[in-house]
């Protein structure tokens, strides 16, 4: 093989669904790999919602966005397949930012060995940002207690699945929100969280009132939308906000207002927003903490496997409709 | 004299201005003085927003509303004119929350004397509810650094003064919100903020950018209206905003949506509302936080004096149109 296929971002997103226009698929020749370089044939790479901001021009966010031209961000997961570099070797299995390509040129800054003997779904699935991120946002945002209930929205997504299970095997009283009947049943039925709300379906408010009847202490909030307010007005004096991600708001035009300060004020709300890479000196930390949950076989995932590079570009908009099982995973 | 005058609320408010229906003027029998009892001669009472909540039915609020045909809650400043009561003499000057009323019968339990050889209005100004809140917010929810830009908006304001005089003596560039040009020149060279912005005026967004022109790390939230989201747009990661008081939001049938989730989540905000009910424990520390910057003469204040207990039903109003000039006190 002389050439590879690699996935640039050319335009960034507006409002609406993502589409291929944003992107130019090209063909890359195979480098050298010259001292202390090693080169990486990627085996699988995780779609995330994260992603989303990494391709807007927004220069507040919290990463700087992908330069128009380079290749698009993503973590991924794969194998050393020539190497010149001491501390890798042909056949090391290693992750790390390594972007939409098949084939990925390293130093080795950035990538991590990944030597736990589990597939490689499972580790993109729950040791890489999905579980950093639930563990970071259930734990040192919210600081749960025993006994309290959270509520937790786009639930059977890879983030909130993992918040629900930690809060679960913790003794939390867990609401999962979620966007069908499949996923409804299966963070109840599978997972284990207490009840679940289909936020298309009717009367939320009593519905809401009904499965929290004590009232909200924590809201682990990904995907903004309209139950936000409603939950909010149910949240307990001194009840915290995790705000992780807001799926609903990424496609429009200018995103939807927040739920009403008058109710943060009342009720003594914390309402916070966090993003992984401050954090990302704390993952020794993070892993150490969810590990044990993992190996206690409390922590359950699944996977939704796209088969091969380009099916990243529309894999996308199953983020914005929801239509996706498990975890978004890209197989090259 | 046998009788003395009380103003009970009948009445809950809605939407739109305080009106006097809301209340009923009563004359009531002076009180026969029990052993352990002392009667006090109010002489200030403070007029504040929290009042606001006080009246309103909201169970969810942060103190239980006054009941309907209780005399309406407030705080005040009065003198002991008859004492069966060991530890309160007859000249002893009090003060806690004696309500709507010329005269107030208590066992002692929430009342405290007040020696400091300052002005009835003083003590109300700084010393009370204004002075407590300002600090437990600067401090203990913002957790301000020297250097860091504030704005503060209802700067004018019994609570947003001290805040930014606070910030000010600590090193902090200081911008206050007004809503007209005197008290923008009041603060800016009485009380020594770096800038005012009037939000009645045209180009907030400008204005922000010309004042804050590193961002904004700290907001105290005062008022609530439009100029709420333009701050947050302009705010640096990690900022924090305390939300104090919603003023504008308290006369409208719905309050105003909040600011969007999306900058918490990308600029890492913390939004935390806090009231001062939380904090009573603490009003010793507060105290010793807040004393050494007023001997220091680093506290100024000014008071807006009505004249009779009658005048505090029309006074509230003064809360929304904003034509107080300084801490809305009603003299006896």
């Amino acid at each position: 093989m002389t050439t590879y296929t690699a996935i640039n971002l050319v335009k960034r997103p507006s409002s609406g669904p993502i589409s291929s226009e944003l992107f130019e698929v090209v063909q890359k020749d195979m480098p050298n790999v010259a001292p202390g370089e090693f080169l990486v044939k990627q085996n699988h790479m995780s779609l995330d919602p994260a992603m989303f901001g990494w391709m807007s021009p927004d220069t507040n966010s919290y990463i700087p966005p992908v330069a128009l031209g380079d290749v698009m961000r993503s973590s991924g997961i794969g194998e050393v397949v020539e190497s010149n570099h001491p501390d890798f070797n042909v056949g090391d299995r290693v992750m790390g930012m390594m972007g939409w390509q098949e084939y990925f040129l390293s130093n080795g800054q950035g990538l991590n060995k990944a030597d736990a003997p589990l597939p490689d779904e499972t580790i993109l699935s729950i040791f890489a940002l999905p579980g950093l991120t639930a563990t970071q946002g259930y734990f040192n945002v919210g600081n749960p207690k025993k006994g309290e209930t959270i509520i937790v929205t786009g639930a059977a997504g890879s983030v909130g699945s993992i918040v629900g299970q930690l809060a679960k095997a913790d003794g939390l009283h867990v609401i999962g929100v979620v966007g069908n009947e499949e996923k409804a049943n299966w963070i109840v039925n599978e997972l284990g969280f207490d009840s679940a709300i289909n936020y298309k379906s009717a009367g939320l408010e009593s519905q809401l009132e009904k499965l929290a009847p004590n009232g909200i202490d924590l809201f682990f909030e990904n995907t903004a939308g309209p139950i936000q307010s409603l939950i909010v007005e149910r949240m307990n004096a001194h009840g915290r906000v995790m705000v992780c991600g807001l799926i609903a708001d990424y496609s429009k035009e200018v995103p939807s207002p927040g739920p009403s300060w008058v109710s943060v004020l009342k009720r003594r709300l914390t309402v916070q927003g966090f993003t992984m890479p401050d954090h990302f000196h704390e993952v020794p930390a993070l892993l150490a903490k969810l590990t044990p949950y993992v190996m206690a076989g409390k922590i359950k995932h699944r996977s939704h496997i796209l088969e091969g590079l380009e099916s990243a570009i529309d894999g996308l908009n199953l983020f914005f409709t929801g239509e996706n099982k498990g975890k978004l995973i890209v197989k090259l």
